[in-house]
């Protein structure tokens, strides 16, 4: 599978359920069955000097029934001691908020990168205490960051424009400030661009800022992380997340080598639609739909995946009951997406086994 | 002040006290008098990737009143959960306890040094939180650690040696072993030298151990911190605090240049004694004097430091009521020294101000 946080950690406790096995235990001794997740780590973030990994966090603790299901992200019986500290030193990013207990697991992942162990080998040995029974398979150990451009929102009119008492733009920049560039009115909609770390647009600013464009930085040096093309290349079968096309899925496909091992793979590649009725579950996957020109709809994400036969990605493509998509090339089927649980998140699962056509 | 950790916070409680401050407070506006104390930092230790600096927190947290006076050390109304978690993992050092609200303040600070900035200036806009009302300096910006080298509490007698059943020495070494080394018996006594971290032999060990040595590792290349030889060049008194005359005091004179400041400042040093009836009164004062030969009474310890007029160091020094000193060249004076609260300790500072003759 390739994956993001929340929604992939619930689709991968559907896997494991397809599977018979405890949707948050570890691997049966003796299964038959393997399941590697290959995850985004380009929502990853340095905060307090603590290397912070969402995505893959997400994936350990839900996996081993540590995640706290009601709030959607983060420990289960999480206390917020320490936050409520940094709050009152002032230390920046106050908006992100780190519970204690994932601390401690930042504070270890943070210390064995310094010590020069990559990523990949961290979350190895991190995954050891929570025994999530998936490998989680970092898409890199090489930095990637999501940048997301958007209209400076500290921006104010440079002295000397203003806006008129109804708000209404009121002058023009005259002196060569952002705010004359391009004969732009003064005012929020002369605001320069600025790249924002993908967490501040999407913690911060509930990505309610428009985005520009959303940048994978980084993206283009980086290399596979170890096994990544492995699983991709022995997989009896491949499946896209109902994750983030854009800053989920769509980042790890950023990876130089990954969608190539993808379109090279023997398993057939199911994708489940990020979307139901045209808006996502959780998350804001319609504003970074809407950054990269693609309509908020499940048919728009299939076809902005594409059919693996006409060069893009997709054998199969799983939707919403009461959803639409024609995708000239993949085998579309719909079934109840809402994953309520486990049980309900493996009858998904065995829809998408049923799409691609291979056999346990 | 020189001083080290807890026993020479309440000490500076006392001094504000006696100043007519707030003992918990910040330096009252317009105040005439000025309090710097040179703390020591060969302490600190680095643990799960944080730098902690026990004896500038016991500072800064009991100077504000955020300590916990009960326990001793760390912050009032602490909570453990990121501790807990760490155990979980497995993570180094277990024997060294982090609370929550600590941990945001090595966060804090840890995240300043790596952005480069000095530990003077890291602690200066640590204390802007906490208002100490005393101008903490750090003996030095530089890395300094003290380790006490101890004989190796892990090692065993090589296999072909061993113990006889009573548990009294069997064999030697023929090997080459360090069972053999010096022709010492196997067993613990033949256990080779190993250097510790001043906090796993306090903390881990209890400074149970004997120390051979105790030795300010970096020590000889450090240079003072910012302000350090300026407060003593311009001090009109200045007090050794009760703490540690070997790991705290004695370290901070370890940094080149401090000591001679300290016999060349015009101000008069008086020193309280740190141990009541030969015993420190909390503390392993005794275990780290016996390493450097002197004994475990306040006329030693005054004594060690020696007579300013004799190429020591005090002018003054006060012992605990119903102890003696004869330490020659120096003015004693004997005050009730357990440090019950502010104004108890006030008395105390008031006796060192009287031994020093010096006027407000």
């Amino acid at each position: 599978m390739l994956t993001g946080g929340v929604g992939g950690a619930r689709f991968l406790l559907g896997v494991k359920a397809y599977l018979g096995w405890d949707p948050v235990g570890p691997r049966p001794d003796g299964s038959a069955d393997r399941v590697q997740a290959v995850v985004n780590t380009a929502d990853d973030i340095r905060l307090h000097g603590l290397q912070v990994c969402p995505d893959l966090d997400s994936c350990l603790y839900t996996l081993s029934g540590a995640a706290d299901v009601q709030r959607g992200w983060g420990r289960v019986d999480e206390t917020w001691t320490v936050a409520g500290e940094l709050a009152a030193y002032g230390a920046e990013a106050p908006w992100f908020s780190l519970g204690d207990r994932d601390i401690a697991t930042h504070l270890v992942r943070t210390r064995m990168l310094s010590a020069g162990y990559p990523l990949s080998q961290v979350t190895a040995a991190i995954a050891e205490r929570w025994q999530p029974g998936v490998e989680l398979l970092p898409m890199t150990d090489d930095r990637v960051e999501t940048h997301v451009v958007v209209a400076d929102p500290a921006w104010r009119p440079p002295a000397g424009t203003g806006t008129g008492t109804d708000g209404s733009p009121a002058g023009r920049g005259t002196d060569g400030s952002p705010a004359g560039t391009g004969g732009g009115a003064a005012g929020a909609a002369g605001a320069p661009p600025v790249a924002l770390h993908f967490q501040e647009w999407w913690v911060r600013y509930q990505a309610a800022l428009p985005a520009q464009q959303i940048l994978p930085v980084g993206a283009d040096a980086a290399r596979p992380g170890p096994g990544v093309l492995d699983a991709l290349r022995e997989a009896d079968l491949v499946l896209l997340a109902p994750s983030n096309p854009v800053v989920s899925v769509g980042t790890i496909l950023a990876v130089p080598g990954i969608r190539q091992a993808l379109v090279d793979s023997p398993a057939p590649v199911v994708a489940v639609a990020p979307l139901i009725g045209g808006a996502p579950v959780r998350g804001h996957a319609d504003a970074c739909l809407a950054a990269i020109g693609v309509a908020s709809t499940a048919e728009a994400v299939g076809r902005y995946y594409g059919a693996r036969s006409a060069g893009g990605l997709l054998d199969g493509y799983l939707i919403a009951e009461g959803d639409d998509a024609d995708v000239p090339g993949v085998r579309v089927a719909q079934a109840p997406l809402l994953m309520t649980g486990p049980a309900a998140t493996a009858a998904m699962v065995a829809r998408c086994v049923e799409l691609a056509g291979v056999r346990r």
